[in-house]
């Protein structure tokens, strides 16, 4: 099996991009110097976020396909947090010279199936592949909003309920999982781990957010905490968490929390890379099904509370990696 | 000083930011999940490129300013060779923990003074800031097309004038220069350094190029042969380069690589980096000034040649380096 170094650039990504699909909303793909995209409104998302090998990723974790799959499910997460539907990336990544084609191949694989699972007629329109050391994935990806505002992080009003979309804790316990010493318990809830290496954002439930009056919302990348601070600093209000509605997130992971001793509370209430939704809609909205109320937005000193008590956001700071 | 790592990443990105300007084109910027981009014809040229420490760059001879400066003129020349304007850019990256404030705040300032010269109006909306071991910067930008189509590499038609617009070997000059042993010949032609530290792309030449009705366009990032056979392949017909088209840009570095006892040519004819534009006319075109013809496109059984005897392209790999 040739490596990409042996092959080189040119002749690696001839091979492993045989498989991509054109994206319906590119005029001009992969291949040039850039491509050419279409909008129908004339308005387009753009957001970039990068996995790092070591801080973000591990590839005795993560197969190749696992990898694509995680690049683009997290990456629409933030178009569709914006109330948008994805229509495209860009992918520039680095990874080790020794790496081989079929390796690559795989990734490729990851990116369309993710593509064509989350956002059907949505594809890679351009890239970049270079070898090093460490390696990294970065990816920059469109949205649309066919004609509507974006919903954005500030629009909390007093009043609104908060809502989740998506699930709360899954991709915690599973790197908690994937990290304990007894390889069993991994195998055990293995749909927990599953999430952690391809996570399943509610990507449609964005737009169908922003159709529905959305007045903020965001996805939780880093943690309920850490984002649902940001989101009432954004605007300017307090967001009170009521327990008896994490109950229901925190039930579905306790069977694999007891099994390695430990407490599914911190999983849902601070672990990040579920990518799900987190919203606020207006009392009296018809809030679309697959939504659920966790909290109200309410005037306080202090960002975030549980049950009335202040908490401090604790999740994932990228800066912070050690 | 601090470093970011001390300060994390909300508080590093607060600091270095603040003296970004926001783009026109931008709805919504940096901040949110996504920014929000506008174009006046629905249409958005897109593209990717990354720098690689080590690969791409070294921190002893490249200054904070410099990186930033040299990440937006290498990608704005994208845009540039699609005949588009760059609207804005997302900067991806990953520094070093110890790096210190200071650093980024300059960093950040190459990357606003680049973009407010070579596309007044244009700026960053968006990024993502990690640390690691090895450093990398990821940038994705965006460009419009102001209602026309774009220049592809593959529209080059037999007949057609082969021209460059911008400089050659600068670059690869000054690499060469800042690589010699003896450092006293990168001060005494410090021209040539700074343009491989913070290219001068003719961007502005790109749109003017798609207006006169370039055939077809890419940008010199790889090196002349390189690009020139890349061009010559998309378009299905064999580009011949005059030799006496060439002297003129290697006069100009003729002292310099005297002085470190090379020749000139090899760095006019597969030296990169200088990212200038590499367009096709057909006869009787008012080719923009700034614009030089090099050669003609012709039939034949290879794809390049220089006064009629087929030449090997000899450029970058960027799978290849080690």
């Amino acid at each position: 099996m040739p490596t990409i170094f042996e092959l080189g650039e040119k002749q690696s990504l001839r091979i492993a991009l045989a498989e991509l699909k054109p994206a319906e909303a590119a005029i001009i793909g992969s291949g040039d110097d850039a491509a050419l995209m279409f909008s129908d409104d004339g308005n387009y998302l753009v957001s970039t976020d990068t996995m790092i090998e070591g801080n973000d990723f591990k590839f005795e974790f993560s197969t190749a396909y696992d990898l694509g799959w995680k690049a683009i499910a997290t990456n629409y997460a933030d178009i569709a947090a914006m109330g948008g539907a994805p229509t495209a990336a860009v992918v520039a990544m680095c990874v080790p010279a020794e790496t081989e084609i079929e390796w690559l191949k795989q990734f490729v694989s990851g990116l369309q199936q993710a593509a064509d699972y989350f956002a059907p007629g949505s594809g890679i329109v351009g890239g970049d592949l270079a070898t090093g050391e460490h390696a990294f994935i970065s990816v920059t990806v469109f949205g649309n909003l066919g004609g509507n505002a974006a919903v954005v992080r500030s629009g909390a009003k007093l009043g609104d309920g908060v809502y989740v979309g998506g699930t709360l804790g899954h991709a915690a316990c599973g790197l908690d999982l994937l990290n304990h010493p007894d390889q069993q318990f991994a195998k055990s809830y293995n749909q927990f781990v599953d999430i952690q290496l391809r996570p399943n954002p509610p990507i449609a439930l964005g737009m169908q957010a922003n159709l529905a009056g959305a007045t903020a919302m965001m996805d939780i990348s880093d943690g309920l905490s850490s984002d649902a601070t940001r989101l009432a600093q954004a605007s300017d209000l307090s967001i009170d968490i009521d327990s008896s509605q994490l109950t229901g997130y925190e039930a579905v992971l306790e069977q694999a929390a007891q099994s390695i001793a430990t407490d599914a509370r911190p999983w849902v209430l601070h672990g990040g890379e579920d990518h799900s939704l987190l919203a606020t809609f207006s009392e009296g909205s018809e809030v679309p099904r697959g939504f659920k109320k966790i909290g109200v937005c309410r005037k306080a000193d202090f960002p975030l509370s549980l049950d009335g008590v202040p908490i401090e956001p604790s999740g994932w700071d990228s800066v912070k990696v050690v």
